[in-house]
């Protein structure tokens, strides 16, 4: 496919540069009918993926390349604009607060979530793109430093420099000219506050992410069952914990046993743990990982047979949310 | 309306303030599926609108609350990352070039110029909304402080702190709620580059505009003959002349005796030189006024029976446009 034949740039990314989806286009010899930068901070790039979906579906483009693109410095970094957070403006304290109300509530242990990081790191030591390809274990997240009760270090994801991108082609573009085309088959998305004492209400679930599922299954016309592989957003081990129960993968409060036994495969490409967290180009690398599935172009990381594919994605908190399910026929 | 009903806040801004769509859905009490920023220079807001419009067209969202707002010190306000623009990083640069141009292929004069500033004074005497309602005199232009040759202080609009909206609506649900609805009836988007080097072959019109008001004439069954009210971006007095001869109201090089004769009502807010210019609402105000025009909302500068609008936004001396046609039954 030819740049020119590109009608649209979308750059996701919380960056201040200005007129930035513009200069992209220019620097790859785009001249796209529509330009525009989009930010929702750690929802960003799934934000980009749906207006990049609007612009076609509406039938004013026909394609779009979707970029996504942070430094580790992004002015995103921090949630300083939120004044109900206090002084507790970085993303690890709603984390521990979150990671505490399940483990009082349900159970859940510092084992389990140890699990998840374990889980993660072993996917990203197949992924030539992740960030950190060193394989570990529970006795080392265990052991990695204590930033808060009870989130360690390995816990956490961190911040990095990084991109990413997708072209995104209208139906009869696609079955032009991809063999096995992997198709956006529901989206659904739910902001509730930008504030985090807005959403603590019920801290046993991220309420965006049940309502943005529960829209984007029925688009989909699926359940979660028929879910094969799903990218889900862990910036903090308890996170996707709480994803496979927002997400109806598991009943309430069963999160932590869920992992033990690893049902649906999930963050093949090593999620945010075992990627970082360029917070732009998040969402996107997670529609890249799932249609590289759902296309039998995962590599070492492939999963056998996989038809159904979602891409969940949250901003501060679990303020807002994005879920996408991606299918093959 | 009440504002749980409203499925996507667009935020359309310059600024770098993060998180900002939630931060300003929540502050009125909205919990939108959809929240997004996005930005692209003066040309945001139109972006926005159009971004809300693919929202709805394919289904996604009903209705979509587009907002802009800029603060006077935007940092928007210089090119400073265009290198090809060297020093000349002030957006006066191009349009000087562009007003040298037209003076020396064209004949155009200082006066015809000048007009373009008293007329849309004018029009702004009568918006309580505008910056500048003191109306000028065409001496009064010319006698104004030489900023660079041919160029005065009030054929220059000023940045400024602002804000507009306008609410969206799929067709169903406007012709439930909205007696005259006002209808988007054509798009037309063009992106040639983020630098201004790349689009300054022809200095005899924008070609962007060119571009995108075919395709949204082509989306909207419309000719320049049909407009009956156009709001163009005015940043400086030059860029409506040479609007005029973009769209096709009159041949290449006639925009300056255009402006004398005045067939299509234009700028009737004020424009970017009555109002000012607060860089991601700007592209929305535009949107509004039309709206205004065409639903017999915009009292006493209304525009007698009037059915076809047309919307002229530019990004960076031209680099980016975006032609939007509205019209009622």
């Amino acid at each position: 496919m030819s740049p020119t034949e590109i009608d649209a740039v979308i750059f996701s990314s919380c960056s201040s540069d200005q007129y930035s989806a513009s200069i992209i286009a220019e620097m790859l010899g785009i001249k796209p009918k529509i330009a525009q930068r989009i930010d929702n901070l750690c929802n960003s790039g799934t934000t980009a993926v749906i207006s990049g979906y609007g612009l076609i579906a509406s039938g004013l483009c026909k394609s779009a390349l979707i970029v996504g693109a942070e430094s580790r410095n992004s002015p995103g970094r921090t949630l300083g604009w939120d004044v109900t957070r206090g002084s507790f403006a970085l993303p690890i304290y709603w984390a521990t607060m979150y990671a505490r109300n399940h483990m009082r509530t349900y159970g859940t242990t510092e084992e389990q979530m140890a699990m998840v990081a374990v889980k993660n790191r072993k996917n990203a030591s197949k992924n030539p793109n992740a960030l950190y390809r060193k394989r570990i274990t529970v006795d080392e997240v265990m052991a990695s430093k204590r930033i808060t009760y009870p989130l360690k270090l390995l816990d956490c994801s961190s911040l990095c420099t990084g991109a990413s991108a997708i072209l995104l082609l209208s139906e009869v573009m696609s079955s032009r000219r991809v063999e096995n085309p992997v198709y956006v088959t529901g989206i659904g998305a739910q902001t509730n506050s930008a504030s985090l004492s807005k959403v603590m209400s019920d801290m046993n679930g991220t309420g965006t992410a049940k309502i943005a599922a529960k829209d984007a299954y029925d688009m989909a016309k699926k359940t979660p069952k028929d879910i094969d592989v799903a990218e889900l957003h862990d910036a903090f081990s308890i996170m996707e914990i709480m994803a496979y129960e927002d997400l109806g993968f598991v009943d309430r409060g069963m999160g932590g046993r869920f992992v033990e036994k690893g049902m649906v495969a999930t963050n093949t490409r090593g999620g945010i743990l075992g990627c970082g967290h360029p917070l732009g180009a998040t969402g996107i690398s997670q529609v890249a990982e799932i249609t590289a599935q759902l296309s039998g172009d995962a590599g070492r990381r492939q999963v056998k047979g996989c038809k159904t594919g979602l891409v969940h994605n949250l901003s501060a908190g679990g303020t807002s949310a994005t879920i996408i399910i991606l299918g093959v026929d």
